[in-house]
């Protein structure tokens, strides 16, 4: 068994990773922290997600020096569900005292520092950790994943994006043209804040962050290839579906691409749909990625959905925890390999 | 044509208020106004409401001492869409400067001044005005209205109820059990303020307020007869439906209770429905109360709907300044009486 | 390991049961059938749900008379989540062959044979198996529903109401007057069939069924008192909420309620929450009966919440399924009774 | 006066067509017709819908021959709020007896008859009527309009397209390449029709029709450049939102941009919004065309919103009756050009 701790649990995020980890085979759920001045401290975590009560008593301790004291003598991993303000400041501190981090945020995903500048605007005040920062896409890094000790967890839209995506790249199969990603999110995926953004009766499906998402440089980076990345608010809880506009290499058949995706064909957490596409409901709770297209000559269409808070944010992070501790990295996310 | 000021127009009552106030045919919106605090202050009141875009193109100004002078110049009336903290302290002003003032909040509905100490908790500033105030349910108390110099519009679940209760406790027919009224709410009852009960992904079906809601004593106040009511808030936007359970005397048939709902069959903007019940999505944007009924002996049970920003705030405050206008209640509210 | 077989899985009951039973460390599904006029006969359960993909990936297979003679063969149990129409002229069919039938359906809950003339407009044809069927109504029940071999699994609506008020019942605290229940349930309760009632563009918070629903005999026979029921079909997929309006005996003190619901405190399933109230929210994909209560002199109210298709239907039957194998009731619903 | 029928009054269309003829200062609405087969003949129009009990208590009757000879006298225009097959049957009849049609199908408004083989899977019964017929899409055609007998209103996802990109073309702003059009509609635009697609519990957020939806041809002719069309159901009620991705011209800058969008500066139902995007929220229930775009380099997005039943359907409709009435095209859908 190792012991988990998880900094920054009262948001959607870490709720939804206390909950996994709680019922975990391997994971020991040892402690739930949120900051100093959070106005959940010493709340039950239950008290704010009410559907947890039973599992999730556990209170929300605030993170004082002398927690940090106890977290150094308890935990073997640390999950950040931290702004990535936090988590640059914070990863370093647990690193140095020889835990594994697992980073939920931003911080540590972008290979080029100066695009911590351009995209989140900030200047990144770890560049060594930085660059010794693991990405945590779970299908395509596990063995750099194993050896690392900081895995900055992917983010949820480049989840679904990038194993979209990497299948049809690393066949060779894109044209020089970007990539346009049309990406719709649930309402979780801008965090459990109150602001008028979130207000149920302003909810409405509308786009945001054209052109300079943070997810931008994060996809084009892992995909090597440029992106054109255009996200929306929809009125859901949960799930993000994205719709692929690509523009193949001339002479691609629908074999090449078929074939393309066959190096996913055995994860056990990607589902391939073929020409069936996916929807936001197919996802919803459930730990995969739904991968689905259909082509019309050099066009392509991929549609994937994923639930932002289990294969875009929890469900990735236990992989990356499961595969550090050498375990299949389904495990605690679908029982039995059914 | 009149001129109307709406103080505290940024928030959903004041909004639709300015927005048929901009389409009525007597009434002139002379200014908005939120409080010198307001993070609305300057904006224009459809940047907040961009469904609005081309009507309420209007600065949202700020409630200064010059503002006081430019309303006591230019406004006839006064609609105070501001809390019942704001309101106490606003009305008397413009009272003095001999406006009319149709107050939306609950600052002036309860005739016992003790009761706000009870439901509101705090000790009413304006027991003389409290006394003069009339209630603005239109549909029963035109007379007065028309005479008042300040209109205390009658609340969102008291309208539905009073409407639904008062036919019947007028002819007689309650038993003196208390009658029990099971309501539902939208969201926007909830006001437009960002916090984790009006969060898009915390809204859910519940019950609040049980025993102790503000609008307790308001209804039984007005319908002289106790009640048990138990609001919830519901998962929708706008909206409201009550579902009242009543005892009804020995031997009351159906047709003493359709007979009573006949006090109101010439009403514009009250639909009987008879065993027909009513639903949220009938009365969604509409300026209607519909009820229905059935009965079991002697139990009956009556449903009614209405929209709490129309009926239930800004299409009543209509309703209220048409009377004192001398003109038909319905105006700006349905064409042509259709 | 006990071979399940599933008739009528296509629906949402069916279909949840489906999934439970094939995640179950003690049960095996071996089939999954429906009508032979289904339109969904010979496709897989994961076309209708996708969520299921790779869970569920299993033919609906015509209920043939060769395939009865296949359960025959293979099962231990049977579960018919069929119209109780369908479940009265089967049930007896697989009791003849000696399996133990778990019937989700209202085909054998009532005692009173002569309630189905009046609730549910036919003539039961198999009073003898009436009499024998066990309502499964698994806090209650369970040493009768161990020794049953055909059991009739309890409704949504009940579960909610009966966990709420018979421990009052038993405890004597009930006044004589009817109990009044003001439920809402989610659409899920309507089925899996395409009527107006359930398109999506009509589907809005109202009531329906006064007076005369069939779920009012269920709960008061199991109940033994008087019963007011009211539902309402509410604007959400899964889930339901009852507020109930009770009068208390004379002198009843609150630690007299709070000592009532001590018969539930160690109930795995049950989540006593006290003056805390539930929501839809918090039950929604949980196997649990949340129960909060708030009470005024002879007033009680108390409110619960449940997910139809698990508590509702698919986990209570898992629990009387397990009930029956004589393991705890929870298992395949609540992990390691975390 | 003008005198006008509906055929096919039921639907979400027809109905609102109905209520917005109701409400029109120069429009009778003179009756309401079903076909005859139609569950729903003899009905009252707001029994269908109640919220508009009062304005179309009007009864839904059956298109029978009679039907025919009484439209024959008293109607004016005729609106065929049909399936496109009913409709290219229907609209003959009605032009040979000289009325005015508004059909709100696609039945009319494809230039080239191989197009319905290809995208509509029929013969197109009435080419000459085909080629008479002028497309109904008020901002860009309504001298042509004013004159024809025949008028093919536009369709929902072509009305959004259209006004988005036909200014961008008109100024020679659009580069060679495929304008892609990511859409996502409300379920009304699915129709009224139950089925397991538009059941509550099956929407959520996914696409449909690619690359051979009947919207394509649609656009691509009218907009004269080709575009891949992309249509997702969304879970909302009305409304639609389209993202639109373009590859300018080399060299136009963001100025050349704005000035082509002044070709619609002055229409009053067209809101350019600049670089503040649409929502869906923002267009619900609204006459408008809301209007926003965004550039980078020789990349545009345009984002563009309507709702469906409105501007997509019969508020267009109602444009396309008040140019032939030589009346401004807005009367009755925005008051006092407010």
């Amino acid at each position: 068994m190792k012991n988990v701790v998880i900094i920054g649990a009262s948001g959607y995020s870490g709720a939804e990773l206390a909950s996994l980890i709680a019922k975990h085979p391997h994971f020991s759920l040892k402690g739930c922290y949120v900051s100093e001045q959070s106005l959940d401290k010493n709340k039950l975590l239950s008290e704010l997600y009410p559907e947890h009560t039973g599992l999730l008593d556990t209170f929300l301790l605030p993170l004082t020096e002398q927690a940090l004291n106890v977290i150094s003598d308890q935990a073997d991993y640390v999950c950040l569900c931290t702004d990535h303000k936090v988590s640059v400041e914070l990863a370093p501190k647990f690193l140095a005292l020889g835990k594994k981090v697992f980073d939920l945020s931003g911080g540590y995903r972008l290979a080029n520092s100066d695009d911590y500048d351009n995209y989140y605007g900030f200047e990144h005040p770890s560049p060594d950790w930085l660059e010794k920062a693991q990405y945590g896409l779970a299908e395509w890094y596990a063995p750099e994943i194993k050896k690392a000790q900081l895995i900055a967890v992917a983010g949820c839209y480049p989840t679904a994006a990038l194993n979209a995506l990497k299948p049809l790249k690393d066949a060779n199969l894109l044209s020089d043209e970007p990539v346009i990603i049309n990406a719709v999110s649930g309402v979780t995926g801008a965090g459990r804040k109150a602001n008028m953004a979130t207000h149920f009766c302003e909810v409405s499906l509308a786009p945001y962050g054209l052109f300079n998402h943070r997810h931008t440089p994060e996809i084009s980076q892992y995909l090597e290839h440029p992106v054109l990345f255009t996200p929306h608010l929809g009125n859901f809880a949960r799930g993000i579906l994205e719709t692929i506009y690509i523009k193949l290499k001339p002479n691609t058949s629908a074999a090449h691409v078929e074939q393309a995706y066959q190096v996913l064909a055995d994860e056990p957490l990607i589902r391939l749909k073929g020409s069936v596409l996916p929807s936001v409901k197919g996802v919803v709770k459930q730990p995969y990625v739904d991968i689905g297209w259909q082509q019309q000559g050099e066009q392509l269409i991929v549609v994937v959905a994923i639930d932002n808070l289990l294969k875009g944010a929890a469900g990735q992070a236990i992989q990356c925890m499961n595969i550090v501790n050498e375990q299949p990295s389904y495990l605690g996310l679908k029982e039995n390999n059914v």
